[in-house]
């Protein structure tokens, strides 16, 4: 194994675990998803709750957690997979290596989950595995019940609030996506096609030996919000947005956006709405601290958008009541931000149990449904601030959209924004004891700032900074 | 749909089968894998029978396939999906694209699902799928029977042969091979670790728009056959074994290998076996035409490296008797090479029946075992040649073998190559009417040309060439 292992750290978790639940933990690693045939996988992603408590990413594995003991589950590997892998580390070796108190062969571990809660695999074949081990059926993660919803529960209030381990790595994995948006907007006013950027900027996570947290979104055409394609051309006049984030090794995720002008200079429409969303990006991290809650911060969002457009001729009305009628949400229809951790969207397997504290729900309002964090922060929370701005066609021609927000939209003014397909702005931002850090903070935001780095002119970036 | 598609070659497609088979066939494309949660999934490959007959890479979507013509299955984007994705083509955009002679909603699927023939799809939930919908158990694909092997023979026998639509694609992707490696070549000697050149070379492929067929192997540890890690330092006296391929939009893939000195000079040990390695590959490319009997060049490649190994006095004997004996196979412990089409195994998921002409079982000898492909050679059959030599420990180490090839193994002789742990060439070879055509032949392979391309040196390449 080449992965470092805190395993001070991985027991503390164990032990905080025992603390919040008496019923014995069975957690499997899960097994590779075959591409086109069965010896052709994706890369091995181990289950974030695996990850967390065992720390490195066995495959087809299993951990039996009790009493803050861990019991490993693995097989030692096949004489003859020397051949095709190498030699490979005992079942010994890496129960030593994460601090495990027992190891076991796989075939044990039917002996050994009489009552045990655990939370499903996201591959299929495990968790039909785990329904024929623990003898009954494994409810899909969203409708969680009885000890695996106990589990659940106690894992969340432990990976809520990131300990010192989990920092470590989570400061890496932000250096390396800061680096990666730095190559690439050096290349943008160069580059033929989006794909150029994307391959330069997953150039950079590779060659820190990371991996992609999520599929990268490097786009001119921003309003589409899952854009997962790279295959338009790049033309001086437009925007870029870019969504890149890297994971280590261990499974720790970064998640950053910028958006720059491919030429290196925004437009005067593309830097006024910058300017807007830019606004709305520091407000809500200047506002993060424990106690407070995030809802509000999103909320704070859409107002400092709403006034920005009205200032922008845009909107008319007062930011708050049109935040109330959920004008902003025509241009900003996600939420501000959500967890960041082991997963880009931490926990998400879970439904809302992370997301939402408990016994609150989605909201019905367009402007808030879509918010995936409805908690009030506490210290080592991490958490994005990501606000934007996007003129997606689906929103803005609906008729009865345009009906009900006739009076506010001044449509006619929009147009004169038409060189404004899609703006956000996205950094991480660990809560702390007194307010905030801002994991990302050293990628610039100013736009001066970023035009100098696709400008590839270092001087000027210093001289933005001064 | 951003890919390309030749109608009128998938229609092409669609009639052969017809002409092999008269039962309906329906071919699911599969689903996106969940990498750690839902949401958040591995990039969609399309299964790749699908893809042959449906040209492009649609996510849960279904083609029924009877006396030629085509049915497409697949749901209309739902509304709400604008908003996340963009504008999608609707289903009769699709249908058009492809050239289907219809096209209805997947609701549909299970009342024209009768009698038909299938082929497992790879990710559990498809399978499932599929079980349900043609009320019947749906073997995983290597023990098929009835009319699932009937259609399996169906398209192995059409597959095995590339038209004219598929060599375009396939050459694309070995042109984009040929670049990546010529591009990791060049920053061997200053890259810092193994993930470095992994990456350069990626970036390549990622740039131009295509994916990796399957993991890399980027390793100063070639004797580790299936190495996918890349966290050795790049040390100037170690090799570099490298085996990346691309693979296009719509699923066609290359495969290639090359081995050079990081340093960009080879040892004189380190020139000598990759000499050896170098003349088993031009013998097995030159003897490639239709007819011919793919295990005899797996046994000239044997052959021509017992040799050489012979007249580096690291084997004792005559070449034949020592590859009876399997005495090459301490030192190349694999295939020659494989199929290679829209999987870099050719419809390896159907197990041998793609491999072996039928009637003909794998071999028990430790030197053919490992064969993948035994049949005669036709005209379209795209193969690698991909001799290697390796100094595996858990070969090499092994009492028994110590034991039965003590007198024919030079133990101490072979100390002096230490130097060598790993070298493999392998190439991508198109059998033509008349001989063969190497698709990545614009690639080098000699030794003086490898080292001009890692000195970054492309003068003494073009000598090297002269
Ligand atoms: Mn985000
Ligand atoms: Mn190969």
């Amino acid at each position: 194994m080449t992965h470092d292992t805190d395993v001070e750290a991985l027991r503390q978790r164990r032990e905080n675990l025992a603390d919040r639940l008496d019923v014995p933990v069975i957690l499997w690693s899960g097994r590779s998803s075959a591409r086109n045939f069965p010896a052709n996988c994706f890369p091995f992603r181990a289950s974030s709750h695996f990850l967390y408590f065992a720390g490195i990413p066995l495959e087809t594995a299993a951990i039996r957690l009790e009493g803050g003991k861990m019991t490993l589950f693995v097989d030692d590997p096949k004489p003859e997979s020397a051949l095709w892998h190498g030699e490979m580390p005992s079942r010994t070796d890496i129960a030593t290596q994460i601090g495990a108190d027992a190891a076991l062969p796989m075939s044990e571990l039917e002996s050994h989950a009489v009552g045990a809660a655990t939370i499903a695999a996201q591959d299929t074949m495990t968790a039909l595995q785990q329904s024929r081990i623990l003898n009954r059926p494994i409810s899909p993660a969203k409708v969680l019940q009885g000890i695996d919803l106990e589990l659940a529960q106690a894992i969340v209030a432990l990976r809520l609030s990131h300990d010192r381990a989990a920092l470590i790595q989570l400061r890496q994995a932000a250096d390396v996506t800061v680096q990666a948006h730095i190559a690439g907007m050096a290349v943008s006013t160069n580059a033929s096609w989006e794909a150029d950027v994307r391959a330069t900027m997953e150039h950079v996570i590779l060659a820190n030996n990371m991996s992609c947290a999520y599929s990268s979104i490097v786009t001119v055409h921003g309003e589409v919000l899952h854009n997962d394609r790279y295959h338009h051309p790049m033309q001086l006049g437009d925007l870029l947005l870019v969504d890149v984030g890297a994971e280590t090794s261990t499974g720790w995720a970064a998640d950053v956006t910028r958006t720059w002008a491919i030429s290196g200079q925004f437009s005067a429409t593309q830097r006024a709405i910058y300017d807007v969303v830019l606004a709305a990006h520091d407000a809500c991290i200047g506002k993060i601290r424990p106690g407070v809650e995030y809802q509000d911060i999103h909320l704070l969002a859409a107002t400092v958008i709403a006034q920005g457009l009205v200032d922008l001729g845009i909107l008319r009305g007062q930011p708050e009541d049109l935040v109330e009628m959920d004008a902003h949400a025509l241009f900003f229809p996600h939420g501000i931000g959500h967890l960041l951790g082991l997963d880009v969207h931490d926990m998400e397997d879970l439904g809302d149990i992370a997301g939402y504290e408990e016994g609150r729900k989605r909201s019905d309002r367009f402007g808030l449904n879509y918010l995936r964090l409805n908690r009030p922060l506490r210290p080592g929370m991490l958490v994005t601030i990501e606000p934007g701005f996007y003129q997606v066609p689906a929103i803005l021609t609906d008729r009865d959209r345009r009906e009900k927000y006739r009076d506010v939209v001044n449509w006619e003014r929009l147009t004169q924004f038409a060189d404004v397909r899609g703006i956000r702005i996205e950094d991480d931002v660990l809560v702390t004891e007194t307010g905030r850090e801002v994991l990302t903070a050293a990628l610039p935001t100013k736009a001066e700032a970023v035009e100098a780095l696709v400008q590839g002119d270092l001087s000027s970036l210093e001289a933005a900074y001064s």
